[in-house]
């Protein structure tokens, strides 16, 4: 299963395309993106206080101030985005409010709070500052040129502040994959359907699907319920190749389905792998077809929302273009793109795990303890009803009751 | 600090409003949204194999196996969506598929892996099965009426799989909190504009405010870039009122514009808190005008972008219609909405901190250590380089190197 996880690694990537940067959030940029100028730009302050040269300062103590004349002030107010006037000349003052441009001549800022005016244009100064304090340099944020983000690290709040500071107005980002979500079987028909025969199903897992891919970065695209028929999933899969970035097909759960699906991903491409220890999910299938990954999931809803999310959302961040996080790790290995949230709790109950499986088990947390919930893996209402699932990795036997776990947590 | 976080708890929450099922994800529900009928809505088998009554496979074993009759088959394929014609008597069985309708008579249905075809039409048993082994019931996943998902708990992929299954097409939500975001400063101009003065600034808080909301799950609106003028920020906070349910004013950094800030801020409503035992973020300003919350930021992005994380995105979780979080916690305290992202790991280096003070120091993490980033507040690339933050408590006093933290990732 880790193998599955790490090994198969489609080199099909979206291409890039220029978006408006205060429309980027969480897009993965297609290079990093560089200052076209120093930031901030010009010097400044970052306490309200006196602009001085700092050598001015030196040796002063409540004991022993030093006196400056105050020469001028930065202002405040409707002036304050303008470039100072007053120079700071040996033995004088400027006073500054935080943020203000530091004056020609100062090279320090010292803190109101070190300063004490003892008569009208005169301060005295009871703590030296050193040259650059209470200031930060043209180029303190960015010298020009600077990667402002990197590459493959999908954009976050303050990305967006930094390429606005700097006046990035567009970026280049991988485009967001393509999506397409087959769902199959006979008996599946569309949510919407109002009355139901008996044995027929509406299809839960479509939706879900996409919505995971939606969080995922990517587009997600209906490609319809296709029969339980070779010829008709095949001409389904071969229309999807031409516009998916990546195919997903929410299979048959019987036998005779899956080797029919396998069946016709063969034809169309190369099976990566078809069967994966993991618990749920066992009938899980990796191919390519055409240059596009290909994933046939599990038929049961629950099998198939389990193996999407340790599988292909990782494809997703992949063919998007996201780097390996390298704040890492997730409890199943390396993360491609923002890690998920979980929580550390204890086990309430032993649980079994065979051997050389990966098991998969959902549950509820509160107050640090993590309920595990079992039942038949057709059941959805075990996978609404969890907060999060623990991972039994490959090599356990099983973990027992206490034992602390990492549980992701759903959102 | 901690108690502004859990004591401003303003009662606002946004109406409900009713969106299409597929287009829920991360919305909240106002209320329960409850089964219509049954689900499944009829008894199916979970494995290949045989429905039977159990009765007939007690006591078989590899040694002594049962004999039953076949007499006929769930088919799967262009007539899988339909009841089972057949029936199971005593001492019969009916091939079965994974998923297939459970034909009336039978209570259980038996592995293949444990039968045997002996001749055509009789199959041996060799392990027993109970009562509804085998087998969901026809409202195992839900009996009318029953809740499929919670009221305030933000709609996850598997929630979304769960009313498709049901038929639930639209369901109602609380509408996205309208938070309107301020920016102010005679020196801030817009992020597009190209050329600056010395002492401009672009405005880099805005869009990422903007972004933080989104990401919460509110609709941001600018109300634009106001001058350092009182009566230019109440006329604008005025207008903001009426169309928003969380205003955000990114203000002034300097003491006098923080001073001007909270002047007009009072006069339209009441002052929670002014000034907030948090570094960075202490000009933070708490209020409620008109029934609408106010955030007042400091001035500059770093740290208006720390405090709106720690105070901004819960409120918009709660305006939203969140619950708090049951499986939390966070580390700053009960979680509204969903948890963020976080990882464990070992600090490179002694964090001092004042006791009576919460520390937000950001943290660049590789292979399980968290290395501390400083730097002036003013700078945002402390920001852009922090893969995730530390909480220092206000209690503590610091914590040493080699100390284990828990950090929150930026996502």
């Amino acid at each position: 299963m880790a193998q599955a996880l790490a090994g198969f690694r489609p080199a099909r990537r979206t291409p890039a395309e220029r978006v408006p940067a205060a429309d980027a959030l969480h897009r993965v940029p297609a290079g990093p993106v560089t200052a076209p100028h120093a930031l901030p730009g010009f010097a400044r302050s970052t306490v309200d206080g006196y602009a001085v040269r700092a050598a001015d300062t030196y040796g002063a103590s409540e004991g022993l101030p030093g006196y400056l004349q105050v020469t001028g002030a930065v202002l405040m107010g409707p002036v304050m985005g303008t470039a100072p006037a007053v120079t700071v000349a040996a033995g004088t003052a400027v006073s500054m409010p935080t943020g203000g441009v530091l004056p020609p001549g100062a090279d320090a800022v010292v803190m109101i709070e070190y300063t004490q005016q003892v008569m009208p244009g005169t301060i005295e100064v009871v703590r030296p500052v050193a040259p650059g304090e209470g200031i930060v340099r043209a180029d303190e944020d960015a010298v020009p040129g600077a990667a402002l983000v990197p590459a493959g690290r999908p954009l976050r709040a303050q990305d967006l502040a930094m390429l606005a500071a700097a006046g990035v107005t567009t970026v280049s980002v991988h485009a967001r994959p393509r999506v397409t979500v087959l769902s199959t079987g006979d008996e599946v028909v569309p949510p919407e359907a109002a009355a139901l025969r008996p044995g027929q199903v509406r299809d839960a897992t479509a939706v879900a699907l996409a919505a995971l891919v939606t969080q995922a970065g990517g587009a997600p695209a209906y490609g319809g319920i296709v029969p339980d028929d070779p010829r008709a999933l095949e001409t389904a899969l071969r229309s999807a190749l031409t516009a998916s970035d990546l195919i997903v097909i929410s299979a048959g759960s019987s036998v005779g389905a899956r080797d029919e699906t396998a069946g016709v991903v063969r034809r169309l491409g190369e099976i990566w792998c078809h069967g994966l220890a993991v618990k749920p999910g066992k009938p899980t299938l990796l191919a390519e077809c055409a240059g596009v990954p290909v994933i046939g999931l599990p038929g049961n809803p629950r099998s198939a929302l389990v193996v999407f999310r340790l599988l292909g959302v990782p494809l997703v961040h992949l063919v998007g273009g996201c780097a390996t996080s390298p704040a890492g790790p997730s409890p199943v290995g390396p993360s491609m793109g923002p890690p998920e949230p979980w929580v550390r709790a204890r086990l309430a109950r032993d649980l079994p795990s065979a051997a050389g499986r990966l098991d998969v088990v959902q549950v509820r947390v509160r107050d640090g303890v993590a309920t595990p919930l079992f039942g038949p893996s057709a059941l959805l209402s075990v996978l609404t009803a969890a907060d999060g699932y623990v991972i039994i990795p490959d090599e356990a036997t099983g973990l027992d009751a206490g034992t602390e776990v990492d549980v992701t947590i759903y959102r």
